[in-house]
């Protein structure tokens, strides 16, 4: 994270924590629409758009699958910056594996855009940003709202007949959203960036109570919203596949491993082999990121070599109702 | 770790790495023996030694798992640091839980029985110490050997017939204790205080390959000798019981948990449910001392929460051959 402080763009050397030691998310800052409407400013179209996203961010992350099931590809282009963020923040590396240069204006750091869509800019620089060609400007860079406007705005430009907010479902599918940020999706940095006992023991205490209730939830349907595959399960995804690698050692959420749970486990492998996710998937850049780019708690910086996973082994859930959207078979429209 | 610089006593704010970031470990420096022999400088007796442990390290540990199974507890006084060791190296702290007084000489510091003992000690200042009432010094700090003192020596004043270094078996005791001190049991040590990546990688090899080996040599004998329980044991008991809740987490030991092995959780919880190995391990002085000693490593000194571990789950382990030694019954003689 980095903010611009006296007029210099600075990268905290420590994460934000309140007084008490917890762990405070700061705002996103950029919170325009895309609009499947005539007048909008931001409306939808081939080619116009550009996600800047890293493969280590478990929020950019949403947006990348999101492009992916819903046949956004061709669409909408994809820079990929740097997993390890030094000093100066996120920046691009493309020389670097699996990492590509700013085709649209050639910058080195990923701030350089932010000061373009605002010079008066003086946020944290964060993944994702879908960025507007035309007027030259960030639209949005709230993950949530990214992942939402590719899902429900670009019916005429996705390739694939995919909906992963379903009518009919659209309130589940926002309250799960709603009811696994704090303490699974945010829950794995509450307990990482704690600097105090109590704050640790509080998200340690959520992160798990939560992860057993899904547990058991997920027992008996294939999805989190029940038979079909919708943005909650995008959102849980990037946290769980992060989980064995990352979380359980660098953020210290080591109370059980994903692979220990009986449900859990199955489900990521499930989702993780719906196909066009695993190509999002970028081990690599996840664990380099994470070990390396915070050295309030990994002074060392040395990657973790992280258990091995077998992310295509059978899961088994076929069994349940439901699957993965028809549509990711090749589009029949 | 402390040690003498320039005439003040110092905690080394980074433990001991080579050029190369692979960690170091220091020599101990007092080796006296007991022995049972009637001219000896040091003669077994009872109520002549005290062993200075802290029930976190698994050095000390040795030793006390040693005293306890060898009956001579009656014979052999403890005291028990603090298990947080702050710039000051390990403490007196009577009034915290599970920590003793020194009965000796009233020490703050273990230090200062160092300088007692050696006047001119710059040395690390490590548990075990066993000392020496009668000549007011110490006879050795290397855990090794005092483990083999109180087996081998104490035979007369020991309660318990009981041997972990029999006859027959001594080369295979000792070639093992050999084998497994490199990868294993200084073998998180090397993950955890690497302060490079390749040092890191090195040691996790090692210590996984090994961990496999002895795994599958479990598989078909109760005990890393063969039937019978020895001192072997002890030393593989002490590291393999810190794992999950430490060293895994802590030392970024994570390709594995003990408890994802098909025959070392069974051993472990073998070795566990022994008569009189339980009560030497003090899990909650274990996990505070390593997470709040090493700012290196957990700079927060934050306890990680762990998994919770169900040692005293029944291990099928009795159905190979050989058992518990059978003086841990009550003894006959």
């Amino acid at each position: 994270m980095n903010m611009l402080v006296d007029g210099e763009w600075r990268t905290d050397a420590h994460e934000t924590t309140d007084d008490d030691g917890s762990f405070q998310r700061g705002e996103t800052t950029f919170r325009d629409k895309i609009r499947d409407e005539p007048d909008a400013r931001f409306q939808a179209e081939a080619g116009r758009y550009h996600l800047y996203v890293s493969y280590a961010c478990p929020w950019a992350h949403r947006t990348l699958i999101a492009r992916r099931l819903l046949g956004l590809e061709d669409a909408i282009s994809v820079s990929v910056v740097d997993p390890f963020r030094a000093d100066d923040g996120w920046q691009f590396s493309p020389e670097k594996e699996g990492c590509t240069e700013d085709p649209i204006h050639g910058a080195d750091y990923l701030r350089e855009l932010y000061v373009r869509a605002d010079p008066d800019a003086t946020c944290r620089v964060t993944v994702p940003v879908l960025w507007d060609r035309k007027e030259d400007t960030i639209v949005n860079n709230e993950s949530e709202e990214v992942l939402r406007m590719l899902d429900t705005e670009f019916g005429d430009v996705a390739e694939q007949d995919v909906d992963l907010y379903p009518e009919g479902n659209r309130e589940d599918v926002d309250e799960i959203i709603e009811a696994i940020y704090d303490p699974i999706n945010n829950g794995v940095y509450r307990a990482g960036f704690a600097t105090e006992q109590e704050p640790y023991d509080e998200a340690i205490d959520d992160l798990f109570s939560a992860l057993d209730r899904w547990d058991s939830v997920l027992e008996n349907q294939r999805y989190l919203a029940g038979d079909r595959l919708t943005e909650a399960d995008v959102c849980m995804f990037t946290t769980l596949v992060r989980f064995d690698q990352v979380y359980h050692t660098h953020f210290m959420c080591n109370v059980n491993q994903i692979r220990d749970y009986d449900t859990l486990w199955p489900y990521l492998r499930d989702l993780y082999q719906t196909p066009g996710i695993a190509e999002t998937v970028n081990m690599d850049h996840i664990k380099e990121h994470y070990y390396t780019t915070h050295p309030d708690i990994t002074p060392n910086r040395i990657v973790a070599r992280g258990p091995d996973l077998e992310f295509e082994a059978p899961h088994g859930r076929d069994e349940l109702a439901g699957g993965p959207p028809s549509a990711l078979a090749p589009a029949d429209d």
